[in-house]
């Protein structure tokens, strides 16, 4: 079977990550008014990157902000837009992804997109949020090939559906867990709630599924010596459930906490960072430009329910997490190569843990 | 076999973490000048509760400081002295572990122990370091049993062995995962430098041994509805490569991280702190009262050096917390009762996951 | 004029800070349901110390905490409580503020009295949160002289009205500025609201009344060499504005910004911290114990109606600065003496600036 | 005598702020190896702005990283590189500074120009640092009018000798304090060694010099009713005293709280930061790329010699405020105007105050 047609996700494998029920895409859009687009660039073996859009509908000309919170797990990143963030405990415009060099130039494109957006004609000041990792292993980082188009084109190509994962947009050239990384996505529902997470995975550690290590073979070993594989993770969760921004940040920490789930091993050199922003409770703000300071939002969730929360948001940040690794496919790169996860290497790992059944022949393995 | 009896720690049961060597008790003492003692009040059902010293010989008249970072991964809880170890990157005191509404007493026990130490008889500031998780299920917090006397039996008892693990000090009467809780400690060579971990476990989740999850039968479970079983836990780090607080910070954020290896699911109402501390390179401090803010220390490890310390600090944490778990005993208490994780449940569970062999007849299991 | 009877605060001199009106009483008792209370205990010359307790209360049996934020100037000081202020945003206890060597056994004893408050009975965590500033030249710090019995006179003798300024309580044996320093409070009025803020101040630099100067003559000065006079200064802000925790955030730092006003030279040794709460707000909470994290708090203030309490804020701390040296009186200490600023020499100061008219004979001066 | 030929700085007015001695200059780069550069774009009335480049010249081939510390008054701002610097503590690239919307090209320039640079050849990872104030009411900052070539100007003429003050590069079209704000600098001298600051001023309060509050007439205030005249103030401190992050991180608090000096607000809407960082110290690293973490590095200066350090460094930062409004010059722009302060009221109002002497006819008024 091919890479491309293999099944893609840790569901369609069997793999099932904590009791709660997913929501309808198992995806960051399930969340009402969140959108996801990419920007893929490939021109093999020298480039593989991209751009990823995550666009909250609620922000426009009525809703200035949305109410948000930051965790940096490990500041060794280059996230555009955090102090006003943890400032303000506010989101203002939609979140990108991309590769480390080209997170400015992605800022300001940003920026053009929705200054020329409706309502915003008289906007002087604006907080773009970009996160990214490094794929200079499998991408000419140095060639920054992402323009303001790639940007736009993202923006504008955001889409509520189920979003494509693996080697897709800000994904298309990093790497995870001694594989290929990628984008990955879920979604947990609870009380009433939906929790959606989206990854950037490119860190190290040996992948982990259900507390089982996968590793590749001695000899398919992609990294090497010397040079670490992975740098770093951007997280971004989503919910509809009403929380303010410092309850955002309890809900940022758990995410990063998630990636000890599946073996990170929290290297020194992976910008670790997860964003959380919650799509209702900011009222309409529309003062004169430059005092509109984002959000006094109501949190109107107690603080003990923030619980099932929590559990929401690692599993579907670990389910996400996965989904970007076994969705990614191998690529042949600038500087080297990344294998995809053998699916049935997994499933039998899995299976000789007595966590899923002995793989028959003729079973879903790629 | 009696629990009394019973093989104590992960190692004696053939669970290993990780790949590095330990040091020789496999314990925080065996970072060269640090000792650790144990104070344990029982007066059952009523009281398991305690107090748990550590102490670094490098304090003392000739140097008041060491460097030591902290990281809150969850700030329900009440650590004594967290700004000024912030502010200063220093450790001036012992570190005391206890029962939550005890910590104030024990701050001011550890007040009274230092004064009267030599070289201090001109001390008029000190920040003393009390941590605590709250053991309220087992134990009668409200009473507040722990008296002056205690916390100095401790700090005077700490010895360079070997410590206690299990239900003593200030793990009497604390539950984790699912199951009694309590002290555990290991410890970890790399590149010739000592990385120990001391933890106080105390919270919830589903007990994960090797990714391998181990649940209670159902019908011993420990919780009543509506309850948490545990609150909050406490965990040390020490290490003698010369790291200044910056980077000691860095340590303790992978600390609490390696609590997602045993199956934590960061509740709300856990207190996860970890303290991490460097018993070189605080140069000798004498300057007049009052101005001697601590250390200005020459971090010596090149920050690309620090990933090998990473490992060390995640694998000695997660098996402390696993030794915390698996020394301690069945405890009747004065709200509920924690049973001790049955050892062969473990063994079981990880022969059936192909982790260890299948235990034979005669097998060391409890 | 003896030094009791002379006027005592900023605007009995025809000082005045800002352009917003006061409260009734130009104190932090103006917040409706905030009262103080002071224990004084001074045994010249060693002894010169005590406890003041700021009490809401909005706090008691149906309201387990009230929105509270934490600003740490400089985190050379001990306060107690901070980690979980900072995680849930909240308050659960009145405020005690003390000398620094008691700052623990004050703390166990606001436990006490919380414990046996109605509704408390099934209380088994708390965060008692205990400010300190370090009265060591003036008072023989060491001897720890403040009992439970000492914290408890405070709490209970808490009132409503106008508070003792000056040698009272917490302020007995503090220094500020090249004089002997004190409790002060002031409030202000804005948008309906009030704010009010009562400081512990302790630190050095040079008094500034309205931006002039003011040093005590050469051969009075208290300082030897190589001491420095003062240690810390803590900051309580209250307001009935209803703000959210980041809000209240943001509150504190603009009260230690207001430091620099009255002439800090924010020395390093210097434990600078403001603490701020709101007093509606709060929710109900009576959760199952020990997961009541406090409060899920609607903070309906825009954020771009912070400025005015802003200004208020910083307006009334500088005040109360003022206030705490201007009503403080000489005090002859353990290990120096601490001169009252002679009321004169700051009328002679602010008249040749231009700012007050020249003092007339029989003018009320000192 | 014309807005150009006025005298420009405090110092040439009389003004003097503490006791310290001040470097040759009495600028940033008096400290050895720092330069400044400026782009100034001005096309009145639509554009005034431009760009400011501090360059440490111990950033090369050889050392990848300079000790730094971050400090963040008022999170409201875009500050690029933050999260990085705090992590590493440390400093990567020149520092530039910009106008709001045009931080992140700016950022990307600035990539462009180190990766240009010897040594970098194999570089894919960099945290390139920019700071912004808000210039959108003199200037069409929505027209983000500045590109590559001009921060690469910047950079090329950075040079060591007397920086341009007021309204050049950065400091074109801000405003501060009720008057026409600007780029200003100052140094201090203080145990061998040299602290300097460069500010871009662009914040609303009352111009306070050395205490005296200066207001423009009611008729020529510029501030619109609504609309605050400016939006936040970037202040960068150089020093050759070796000192390491955490040190500096205490450096650039009170940068910040020295704004309070010269009359600040402290608005909500004002991204208030300081970097600190240090010029000797940081070892040579030249690891495999992506593992260069920065430096680690020995701060050699003991914590109870900072006191100078502090003093120096609020001392030159009170200085470097002043001069950015002193030196800056009426300016009709996109919005509005900003009027000179005008010397002469500044030397009344301090004659007055008792400070100066009263200005004789033909005094060097301007």
């Amino acid at each position: 079977m091919s890479d491309n047609q293999r099944p893609r996700r840790a569901r369609d494998l069997g793999i099932v990550v904590g009791a709660l029920p997913t929501g309808r895409h198992n995806a960051l859009t399930d969340v009402p008014g969140v959108r996801v687009g990419h920007t893929t660039i490939v021109d093999p073996p020298r480039l593989h990157t991209g751009v990823t859009a995550i666009v909250p509908d609620a922000l426009g000309p009525d809703r200035r902000s949305l109410p948000c919170g930051l965790f940096v797990g490990n500041g060794f990143g280059k996230l555009v837009g955090a102090t006003q963030v943890a400032e303000l405990g506010a989101l203002e415009t939609p979140i990108l992804l991309t590769a480390t060099l080209s997170a400015f130039s992605a800022a300001d494109a940003l920026v053009t997109h929705v200054l020329a957006s409706p309502g915003h004609e008289e906007t002087r000041t604006l907080n773009p949020v970009v996160g990214e990792t490094n794929d200079g292993r499998l991408s000419d980082i140095r060639a920054r090939p992402i323009a303001e188009s790639h940007v736009l084109a993202a923006l504008d190509g955001a889409a509520s559906g189920p979003p494509e994962e693996g080697c897709v947009g800000a994904g298309a050239g990093t790497m995870a867990l001694g594989f290929k990384g990628g984008i990955g996505t879920s979604s947990r529902r609870v009380h009433g709630w939906t929790v959606g997470a989206l990854v950037q995975s490119n860190f190290s550690g040996t992948l982990t599924v259900r507390g089982v290590p996968v590793r590749a073979a001695a000899d398919t070993a992609p990294e090497p010596a010397g040079e670490p594989e992975g740098n770093s993770c951007m997280i971004v969760v989503a919910t509809d459930a009403p929380l303010d921004a410092r309850q955002l940040g309890r809900i940022a920490r758990r995410a990063v906490f998630a990636m000890a789930r599946v073996g990170s091993d929290f290297a020194g050199g992976s910008g670790d960072y997860a964003l959380a922003f919650s799509t209702p409770g900011a009222p309409p703000s529309a003062g004169p430009e430059g005092v509109d300071e984002g959000c006094a939002v109501d949190g109107s969730v107690d603080e003990r329910d923030l619980d099932p929360l929590f559990t929401a948001t690692m599993d579907a940040v670990e389910e996400a997490l996965l989904n970007s690794v076994l969705t990614a496919t191998t690529t042949v790169g600038h500087r080297g190569t990344a294998l995809a996860v053998p699916h049935d290497l997994v499933l039998r790992r899995l299976a000789a843990a007595g966590i899923l059944p002995q793989p028959s022949a003729g079973a879903p393995a790629s």
